[in-house]
C-alpha cells in the first residue's frame, strides 16, 4: 500500500487471496483510523444526548456536536453554522427540502439534468412537481444556453458531479442564470464534496446537500446547507427539540438550524464528519483534487485505449466515477469476474435509470475513486478487464 | 462498579472528582464495549454500501445489515423481517408514518394521551390532523373506559412508557378497543424497548417505533415496525434503491421494507442495533425487567419518603423514568447542583409541554434508569437531593 491507503485499515484486506482494490467509492468510501477512533472514543468518554442537558456529559456532547457543525460550515464556505443542518444523508436532505417547498412545487416544475440520481428525482415527484431535464450534448455536457426557465419553474435541482459518469456540472453558471429568473438552486454535492474544494458563497446556491459516508465519515449522517435567504423555511419533520411551544392545538418552531433537526440527531455521525473533515484538511483539498485528478486521468486514458471498452460521457471536467461496458459482456458478469480478481467495482443502473435509458443500456460497470486509490489500482482494474475479455474471447 | 456497569467504559469516568452516576437514560443510554467494538470492527473488516453490489464487501455488508433486521424482527416478535424498516430514529419513524398516512389524516383526528413526547404530537399536526387526548386520572392512569372513537378518528398514537413519568400504558387493551372500530394503532416504544419484553404479535399494533440510541446502540438509527396489514403503505421519502422503475414522468416502488428505506441507510447503526440486542438477550429481557424493577421501586420508595420532594405520576405499572421537584428549588438549579455531585439527571419539560401544562409546572428533575444502574446509584441520587435541600434550607 502506498500513499494514503495506510490510514484505512480495511484496505489491508485480501479478497479471494488478492489484495483488495476498492473502486466502489461513489457508493461509499472507506473510513480512516482517525474517524473510526473518534467514534469509539466519543462513546467511551463524552457521550450523552445534546441540548438542554445540565450535566457534564451533555455539555461535552453538545460542544462537540456544535464544533462539528462549525467544521462543516467552514468546509463548505457557509456564512455561519446556522446555515448547516445535520440530516440522515443526502437523500434525507433532499426529501426535507422537497417537503418544505411542497406548497410552491405542487403542480409546478423542477428543472433537473438527465444524469440525476433517483434521489434527486423521486422526492420532487412525491412533492407533486413535474420534472424537466436541461438538454445535454452526446458527450453529456450540459447545454446551458438551452436552459428554458418558465413561470412554472420553481426550483433547479442539479448534481454537482454525476455519480455515473464523473461529469462535473458548472454550478456557478447555472446559479447565475437562475438568479436572473429568481429561481432557487439546490446542488447535490454527494459526489463532489469529497473530491473538489466547495464554496457555497462563491457558487451562490440556495441549498446544498451531501452525505457523510461518501466523505470518509459514518453512515447515517448528511448535511443540508440552507442559504440564510431561506431562514424562514418551514421544517419538514416534527419532533422534540425543534419546537418553541407545543400544545395539542398548535405548535411554534425554533429558529434554524434546530427547527430542521427533529429528534435526537446522529450525534456520533456528525462528530465523525468533523473528524473526516480534519483528515481531509490535514492533507488539503487542493492536494486531494490534484492527486485524484492525476489517477483519474490515468484511468480514463487506459480505459479509452482498450478496444472492446465503451466509456460513457466525456465532459470538459470530470472526477470520481468512470462508467463503461466491455463488449459483449453483461456488466454484472464483468463485475463478478473482477471481484474474484480482488477488484471491487459496482455494476447496474447506479440509481440513474433515466440516464441509462438515454444511452439505451441497462447498466454499466462503474469504477469510482477516492484519495487512497493509486495508479497501481488502475493497473489492477485494467488487468481485471483484460481477464474478462479473455474469458469471453 | 457492580453488575453490568463494567461492560460500559464511560461509566468508569469521574466527573468533578466524583464517580459518575448516569441517570439520564431516557434521553439516551450509554454503549457497552461489545456495541462500540462492533461498529469499529465493521468499518475495519466488512464495510461497504449494501444491496445490488456484486463485490465481496458489498455482499458481507448486505448480509450483516439483513442479519440485524432479522435480530430486530425477532426481538420485537414480528412475523417476518419485511415488517421491519430501519429509520434514523423514533422521530423519523413517526414522521414517516405521518407522511404516509397524510391523505387519511388530513382534516381528521389522531387520538393520543396527555403524556406524549412532542415527537408523537407535532408530526400528526404537520400531517393536518387534529389531536385529542385520552382522559387520565390525577395519578396519570389512562381512563380506557372513556375512550371515545368517532368516525373522524383515523389513528391512535400512544407511548408505551412515558418518558417523563415512567407510567406504562396498557397497549393491549387499547388495540382491542381500536380493533372494534377498525382504527390502526401506533405504539411509541422509545421508552419501553430497552426495559420490557415486547411482542408486536401479542400487542397486535399496526405500527411500532423505537430508537437505537436509547437501547444501547448507535445514534442515528431507529426502527419502524409496520404490520403486514399495511404492506401497501406508500413510502414517505424518495430515493435511490427504494424504487422499481424511475423515469422523469413516473416512478414505481419496491415492496417493503425496501420502499421505506430511501437512501443509503445507517448500515453501521443497524448492525450496532443487532449487537445491542445480542447484549441484552445474553442477559435476558426477563432478567433485565426484574432487575430494573427492583432498582426502580427502591428509587421511588426513597424519593416518596422525602418531605420536600414531589413525585409526578403514580400508575399501576411503571418503569424507566421518575420525575420530581424539590420544594422550593427550580428544577434547573437542582440539576446543576446534582451534576457537581457527579449525578447526571435531566431537567426541563422533557419535550412534553402538554403534560407539564396539566401539572401547571414548567419542568421537573428527571432521573431515568438503565440496566447498569444500581441501588447505590439511587443512594447517590438521594444524597444529591439532600445536598440541594441543604443548600436551600
Amino acid at each position: 500500500m502506498t500513499g494514503f491507503a495506510k490510514d484505512f485499515p480495511i484496505l489491508e484486506k485480501e479478497v479471494y487471496g488478492k489484495q483488495l482494490v476498492y473502486l466502489d467509492n461513489a457508493a461509499t468510501t472507506q473510513k480512516p483510523n482517525s474517524v473510526i477512533d473518534t467514534i469509539s472514543d466519543f462513546y467511551k468518554t463524552d457521550y450523552s444526548n445534546i441540548h438542554r442537558g445540565v450535566h457534564y456529559l451533555s455539555e461535552r456532547s453538545s460542544e462537540r456536536y456544535e464544533e462539528a457543525r462549525t467544521k462543516v460550515s467552514d468546509f463548505i464556505g457557509a456564512r455561519n453554522p446556522d446555515e448547516v443542518t445535520f440530516t440522515a444523508g443526502t437523500t434525507d436532505a433532499i426529501n426535507q427540502v422537497a417537503r418544505s417547498l411542497e406548497p410552491s412545487l405542487r403542480g409546478n416544475e423542477v428543472l433537473v439534468t438527465g444524469v440525476e440520481h433517483h434521489s434527486n428525482i423521486v422526492p420532487w415527484q412525491m412533492a407533486g412537481a413535474k420534472l424537466r431535464a436541461i438538454q445535454m450534448d452526446e458527450d453529456c455536457n450540459l447545454l446551458l444556453d438551452s436552459i428554458d426557465i418558465t413561470k412554472d419553474t420553481k426550483l433547479i435541482a442539479i448534481s454537482h458531479v454525476s455519480n455515473v459518469l464523473g461529469s462535473v456540472n458548472d454550478i456557478k453558471e447555472i446559479t447565475e442564470i437562475a438568479k436572473d429568473h429568481d429561481v432557487p438552486v439546490l446542488v447535490d454535492a454527494a459526489q463532489s464534496i469529497q473530491h473538489l474544494p466547495l464554496d457555497v458563497k462563491a457558487i451562490d446556491c440556495d441549498f446544498l446537500v451531501a452525505s457523510g459516508h461518501k466523505m470518509y465519515a459514518s453512515t447515517g449522517v448528511g448535511v443540508l446547507y440552507t442559504n440564510d435567504r431561506f431562514s424562514d423555511l418551514m421544517p419538514a419533520k416534527g419532533g422534540g427539540g425543534m419546537v418553541d411551544k407545543v400544545s395539542l392545538e398548535k405548535t411554534t418552531y425554533q429558529e434554524p438550524p434546530l427547527r430542521h433537526e427533529a429528534g435526537t440527531p446522529h450525534i456520533a455521525g456528525a462528530i465523525s464528519m468533523g473528524a473526516a473533515i480534519d483528515y481531509m484538511e490535514k492533507i488539503g483539498l487542493g492536494k486531494i483534487e490534484k492527486y485524484e485528478s492525476d489517477v483519474y486521468s490515468y484511468a480514463r486514458d487506459r480505459l479509452l485505449e482498450m478496444d472492446n471498452v465503451t466509456v460513457y460521457g466525456n465532459t470538459d471536467r470530470m472526477c470520481g466515477s468512470i462508467s463503461f461496458n466491455i463488449d459483449p459482456v453483461h456488466h454484472y458478469d464483468a463485475g463478478l469476474i473482477m471481484d474474484k480478481m480482488g477488484v471491487a467495482v459496482r455494476t447496474g443502473h447506479h440509481c440513474a435509470q433515466p440516464l441509462m435509458e438515454s444511452f439505451a443500456i441497462e447498466g454499466t460497470v462503474r469504477a469510482s475513486f477516492a484519495l487512497y486509490n493509486t495508479k497501481e489500482d488502475v493497473d489492477r482494474l485494467v488487468e481485471g478487464i483484460e481477464k474478462v475479455e479473455m474469458m469471453y474471447s
